[in-house]
């Protein structure tokens, strides 16, 4: 078993990152070789202009692998712009997928919606799909874990390794298998969109006790529920929303859940218990993050050691794709 | 003065790439850098399922360099597909290129007309100004060799390399020069179209005699000189015109002009006087070739010393643009 993820680097990771795909990682490394792509080309691709952040953004992410519990020792992070390989494959793709069948791509074709590009379409944003295909393929995973959203993603995947096994005569790459995440959307505080920096509406992994406080204390419940003793609704009220997923303790909350119904329970109970679990949860991986965040050195040698290893590993790829396309030439 | 030149390896060379840019590069290269692309990658656009034939067109085009007197240890003669630095830069320009540009681009847009492709282009094929940009710029040339035709794509080029130093804040590169070769069209021996080798109308550097006086008899005169009396035309005369470009005794070829359109100078005396001068021209080509073909581990080291030698030159360049675009991170 082979797991091929990653992220792009941009900006500090959140619970819906935690509980989308983060939880997922430290378990599979454990029972699956796991290569972990920090996305940088492909975060250029709508910010090309912006470049000068990723550096941060690395640092910051890395930061919160390992604060989590990835281990650099059973994971490899590596940087995507520092495996030329990757942009070779990318190349080698882009024969076997015509412009038609790119303009169809669904994930495509609702992004470019989504940031306005239009007849401006940048050629690298255009064609992210075929060098996202490049990132997985060189490693010839056996399982993604991906969103629902990310599905039209690895069929245009599994089309290109078909046409490239059909164009070079071989069987070198093998369908890919999505894993999809159980739990692929946490809302935000707001209770209306899915977390997300852009919306500001997410508690970060590195968040303060003050401010998941501060996040908690915004959330919506019943807009109804105005003194303690009236009773109160759980659907749609945001505080059990995070509940449901957070508290282990389930015989509890089905009570907690009762009382609030018949009334004579206040919404600063059910936030501060959900403050406690929250911080419970955080507090260790904030408190990793902020020694980690003192060793400079010791998280790039993270990042190189883990770079330096995907190098080899993709250059022996990179060289059994040119021997089947003969243009290994010597 | 760096030039930047090269082909695709389609084949043996002939007379027209000999005038329209070998004949050049051996100039070149005693007052110049000059690095040789040999784009395979670029042949492959066009050409994907068809790569098992490129080592041998690898084999032939670096015999036929050195045939016509390109020196090795002036120039440096490389392989696109080993060069991984081509395939990153291209990656990075491919953000700094919509969809619209590349498809108002005119050679491209000839190019899709004339291999009939339509719908159905290769997003390759579709995108090959920007791989063609960054093979050119990762070298940093001063001036560009090219046919009147590509003039679109030296003006794509600059825009990118603008693009570039404007986005990343910087004057990495310079707008590139070309150098618009003098001949840039021989005709075939047909003297209808430009040779070329689809059209079976070309005289190979590697014709032997006998092949060069088979297609010399097959050239058209004037249909209307059929006796040796007969006054003759000297335009449009497929002869004349090779005459005009490969005999170097201007002098004698006036008198000869002059004699055919008073009459009594017969087409085979014309033809056999080609043949001598073509043959003379070919000649030392053809035995250097000879020896070239039979010294295959000789013709394969120089490949493989060119193409290590601009790697390292690539490796630097693409440092000193990731250094630029922020993305050089340790």
């Amino acid at each position: 078993m082979r797991i091929l993820t990653g992220d792009r680097p941009t900006g500090k990771l959140h619970l819906g990152h935690y509980l989308g795909s983060l939880k997922n990682r430290v378990d599979f490394q454990n029972k699956a070789e796991q290569f972990i792509i920090i996305a940088d080309l492909q975060a250029m691709t709508d910010n090309w202009d912006k470049s000068e952040i990723l550096k941060e953004n690395i640092f910051s992410i890395v930061c919160d692998y390992m604060a989590v519990g990835i281990d650099p020792e059973k994971s490899t992070i590596f940087i995507q712009s520092q495996i030329p390989q990757l942009a070779e494959l990318t190349i080698f793709f882009m024969n076997l997928v015509t412009v038609a069948r790119l303009s169809r791509n669904p994930t495509v074709k609702a992004e470019i919606k989504q940031k306005g590009f239009n007849e401006s379409i940048p050629v690298g944003f255009f064609t992210y799909p075929i060098s996202q295909a490049a990132d997985i393929l060189l490693f010839k995973p056996t399982h993604i874990p991906v969103g629902a959203d990310q599905i039209p993603m690895i069929e245009q995947t599994n089309e290109i390794l078909r046409s490239f096994n059909n164009t070079y005569k071989c069987e070198y790459f093998s369908d890919v298998q999505p894993v999809i995440s159980k739990v692929s959307r946490l809302v935000g505080i707001d209770g209306k969109d899915k977390m997300s920096k852009s919306l500001n509406n997410a508690i970060y992994l590195s968040d303060t006790e003050n401010e998941i406080k501060e996040k908690v204390n915004k959330m919506y419940t019943d807009s109804n529920h105005i003194k303690v003793s009236d009773p109160g609704k759980v659907e749609g009220n945001v505080v059990f929303d995070y509940l449901n997923i957070f508290d282990e303790n389930k015989e509890e909350l089905e009570e907690l859940k009762k009382h609030y119904q018949r009334g004579g329970l206040g919404d600063m109970v059910l936030k501060k218990r959900l403050i406690s679990i929250l911080n419970d949860l955080i507090a260790p991986m904030r408190e990793r993050r902020f020694e980690l965040e003192k060793n400079k050195d010791f998280v790039w040698d993270v990042v190189k050691t883990g770079t330096n290893k995907t190098f080899e590993f993709a250059q022996n790829s990179i060289d059994e794709i040119k021997k089947i396309m003969k243009i290994k030439y010597y």
